[in-house]
C-alpha cells in the first residue's frame, strides 16, 4: 500500500440531473458518477472522498474530492481520461497529488456558497434549475444591510434543518454579500462550516424579511433563539451553487522525501 | 372576422429539448408547444407565423411570432395566461396587438444572431447545449479582422446549405464582430436576412481560419466563387442564438380609427 499516491480533484458541476453528491439506492449521485469514471480509467473501484455532502438539484463551481489510488498515471493525463468518462455535466479542473493522510472534508477549513435568484416578472428559459425563479420586489441593498447580521461566531441552531446530529451547532460566518446585476442577485456566505440545510434557511430567511413576513432587525434574536420555527422558509436547492472550498496550505503541501 | 386581432409575442427560449421551430411530425417543436399553450387558453387552435425557422437545437434570445385570434383579452393579461401553460424553458417577454395585415416572417427587415463559443481546455458543464465547446487555441482580433470581409451586399451561395431553393442567394450583412470575455467568445452578425445555414457556415469557416485549413484572406474569394465546397464546415448548432429581429416601426404601429 506504500505505493499508493493520494489524488486531489477539483471539479465543478450542474447537478440538475444528480440527487446530491453522495452514493445511495436508486438515484444518480455525482459521487457514483465520479467512481464510475475513475474505474474505467483504472479498472478498480476507488472510495472517493467529497468535500461535502451536497443536496440534491445543488451545484457547484468548486467541489474537492479525493482517493486513494496505486494508479500512476500522470495528474494531467489523469484527470483528462476521467473527463474522457464523465459526461458533459461533470467536468475536472484540476488533478494533482497531496500528502496521504488528505481528506477533501476533514481537512476543509472553510467554504463559500452563492445562491442566485432570478428577481423580474419576467421568466428567464435558461436559468431553469440553475436560479430562483423570484418574480417580487427584492430590495438587495436592504437585505445586504439584514444580512450583516448573520456575520460572527454564533449557534445557528435555527438555521438547521431538524433531524440533523451534529456535536456543535456553533459556526464562524466570515461573510455574507447580497448583491445585484440587473435582474440577477446573488448571496455569497462564506463561513468555517455549515450545518444542514443552513444556506438554503438563511436565504429563506432573508426573502421572508423582504416579503415582511419577519422583521427587518429580528436575525439576532432568530439566532439566539436557536429556534427553528423562527427562521424563515427553506429556499429551494436550485438556486444553490458550491463557490470555493479552503485548505491550509499545509494540507496541501506535498513533502518532498 | 373582422373582430380578429393580431396578436404579436416576443419570446425567448432555451432550444435543446426542441426540434426547431416549425411543427413537424413526430418531433417536439416550439411552434407545436406555443400553440398547445395558447389553445389551453383560448380554446382554439390558432396558426401561429414565426419569425424564422430555427434549426434543430438552436436557441433564441428574441423570436417574434403573430397569431390572429378572436380572444378579447386584453395583451398583458395574455401573456402571462400563456407563460402559465409554456415549460419553463419558454418565456414570453412582450405581448401587444399589431397592424392586421403584420406577419413576424414577412415583416421582418433584418435579424442579428450570436454564435457562443466556450474556449478553454476545460469543460464548462453549465454550457452543456448552449454553446460551442472549442478546447484549441482561438484568436479572436484576428478572427475579428477576417470576419469583417463578410460585411457588405454579397452572393451568399458559398455560405448556404445545399439543397436550399431561394430566389436569390444575396444578401446585406451589415455587421459582423468577434469579441471574447474571458473563455467566452461570441461572434455576432446582423444582416437583412440569412440563407439556410449561413450564420453556421460564417462561423465554421472562421473556424477553418483559426486551424489554418483556410488562409486569412480567402473569404472574398469564397464569396466571388459562389461555392459550398470551399467554404468552411457547419459550425453546430447548439451554439446559436436568435439574438434581435427588426421590424419597419410603420409595420408595428397600429392605427387608431
Amino acid at each position: 500500500m506504500g505505493l499508493e499516491r493520494n489524488i486531489l480533484m477539483t471539479i465543478q458541476y450542474d447537478g440538475r440531473k444528480y440527487h446530491g453528491w453522495q452514493v445511495q439506492q436508486n438515484a444518480v449521485t455525482v459521487q457514483e458518477v465520479f467512481q464510475d469514471a475513475i474505474q474505467s480509467v483504472t479498472g478498480l473501484r476507488h472510495d472517493v472522498k467529497g468535500c461535502s455532502r451536497t443536496d440534491s438539484g445543488v451545484h457547484a463551481f468548486m467541489y474537492v474530492l479525493n482517493f486513494r489510488t496505486e494508479c500512476t498515471i500522470p495528474p494531467e493525463k489523469l484527470r483528462l481520461a476521467v473527463q474522457h468518462f464523465l459526461p458533459d455535466d461533470i467536468a475536472v479542473l484540476d488533478c494533482r497529488e497531496v500528502p496521504y493522510d488528505f481528506h477533501a472534508r476533514y481537512a476543509c477549513a472553510g467554504k463559500e456558497y452563492v445562491y442566485k435568484i432570478w428577481n423580474s416578472p419576467l421568466h428567464n428559459p435558461f436559468l431553469k434549475g440553475l436560479a430562483l425563479f423570484y418574480p417580487y420586489p427584492l430590495d438587495e441593498k436592504m437585505l445586504n444591510i439584514c444580512a450583516a447580521d448573520y456575520i460572527g461566531t454564533h449557534d445557528f441552531a435555527a438555521f438547521c434543518a431538524s433531524g440533523s446530529s451534529v456535536l456543535s451547532t456553533v459556526r464562524t460566518v466570515t461573510d455574507f454579500e447580497v448583491t445585484r446585476q440587473g435582474s440577477n442577485v446573488t448571496m455569497r456566505v462564506r463561513a468555517d462550516g455549515f450545518l444542514y440545510n443552513m444556506v438554503r434557511i438563511m436565504v429563506g430567511t432573508l426573502l421572508d424579511i423582504s416579503q415582511g413576513k419577519i422583521g427587518r432587525d429580528e436575525i439576532p434574536s432568530i439566532l439566539l433563539s436557536c429556534d427553528r420555527e423562527r427562521a424563515g422558509v427553506t429556499a429551494p436547492p436550485q438556486g444553490l451553487y458550491l463557490n470555493r472550498v479552503f485548505y491550509p496550505a499545509e494540507a496541501l503541501e506535498l513533502k518532498k522525501d
